[in-house]
């Protein structure tokens, strides 16, 4: 997906919000737990419940793996039942030396044809490129994360910056605005205004709003670029709001509310 | 498998060597490529024929993934055929938030039965926990990686240290020498001396040596401890030693070769 294509089907939905389909069949209702593709059974209704108030669904790929073959097949047909208008995230976390990286690209961009994976940067410049070489697909390279613990390392001074302000700074060379994202975590709204210094026109993808209790307000206003540049994701917090017959409405009312509220931070931006 | 056990296999065998299955089904010998199961027939044969000459196995899930499906099955198959004596490794380099963390430990731990996964620090303490809390399996922490992009981040330095000693010192702490193994790049055979201060009891998982160029006799040199406490990876250099009908004959010559000088230092440390 472009990057052009992607900011118009922000201003299209008038929403930045992203689903994340962490789809733990424990979890998801029991009326559909003995269904013989209940993963997929599950996420199709929710996406579909959900696909005008969003602009992007996260595939969580380590919940797919938890059920093997079973899980990596309902993992292939999520992808291809996700509408061509939305950007397919895989969130893998991968990352390793080059001639590994390269084999994870094709699996996730040109097996699974997602638009984009998460990688994590801790192994350099050369666990990143073959990801990047990959024409209108995207690499999210985790910088801030919204978890305790990023406080071990990311938040720990290197020089005079913070190791993930390096990770930002640096990486941020390897790629450009259209095929280069960020993680940075919610939860540290606070940090967002120094964070947009560092990379003023990079996508950002945003977890930790919801369950995690970041401020969708805060996010908005301190990350926002002109080219809106944020992709909200919100998991638990949608897909898990009802646990009956009624889950798939119950998540598109949840998604519903967020894009209306995301709606007002748009308007304030145009 | 308990580290009791390891040490066991390592006295038996004469060996620390690790044989990395990172098959490539474009790599394999051309005879077996039209094959229905050819990744998990390769990966047979060089089993059956380097058995005697190592103590692990380690299966790069990045291979296996970039053949879908199929290659998830492949990795299932390998995995179940690897003898019980023998360690089994999943070069994974997965980590992410705690509940994502507990799916991947899920994923190798109980389903894929898996005795260890290779695990990347950046997110810090709640992202690992999840793998330390299985009984005798394993967590191999990545410490000082052996490719060029190592020199980003993981060389650079944090305060008075660089990151990856942080790493190395922090991640100790947060579990024993029973389920915590890290991951030292053999191309740094000079920092082997310094980085045994930090951590002189763990096992150290060591890539690098033959395609990448690191010496085994310097890593082993610098980096045995009184329980041998090394597992030396080889990847291409044994799988792809030879490309026709003697293929996994050619691999089992290189490995014995390695066991052969492992055997040496083995001695000089007895």
């Amino acid at each position: 997906m472009t990057e052009k294509f992607l900011i118009d089907q922000v201003k299209e939905k008038r929403s930045y919000l992203c689903v994340g389909l962490d789809t733990d069949i424990k979890k998801i209702p029991s009326h559909l737990q003995s269904h013989p593709d209940a993963i997929f059974e599950f996420n199709k209704k929710i996406i579909d419940a959900t696909k005008n108030a969003c602009v992007a669904y996260k595939i969580n790929t380590a919940f797919y793996e938890a059920s093997g073959l079973k899980g990596w097949e309902a993992m292939e047909q999520t992808v291809n039942y996700i509408p061509s208008t939305h950007f397919k995230i895989a969130d893998a976390k991968r990352g390793d030396i080059g001639n590994t990286s390269s084999q994870y690209a094709k699996a996730f961009f040109e097996l699974l044809n997602f638009d984009a994976i998460t990688v994590a940067p801790y192994m350099g410049s050369d666990s990143i490129q073959p990801f990047l070489e990959y024409k209108n697909k995207w690499t999210i390279v985790l910088g801030l994360t919204s978890n305790a613990g990023s406080e071990d390392f990311q938040q720990q001074k290197m020089g005079e910056n913070f190791l993930y302000e390096r990770v930002l700074r640096k990486v941020s060379k390897w790629g450009n605005k259209e095929n280069l994202m960020f993680v940075v975590g919610a939860t540290k709204a606070s940090d967002m205004s120094s964070i947009r210094k560092i990379i003023p026109d990079n996508f950002l993808l945003i977890p930790g709003v919801g369950a995690q209790g970041g401020s969708l307000a805060e996010v908005s206003k301190y990350g926002m670029n002109k080219d809106f540049g944020l992709l909200i994701n919100v998991s638990r917090g949608i897909i898990y709001a009802g646990d009956d017959e009624n889950f798939a409405k119950e998540a598109g009312r949840i998604a519903k509310g967020y894009q209306e509220e995301m709606e007002q931070y748009l308007n304030n931006n145009l």
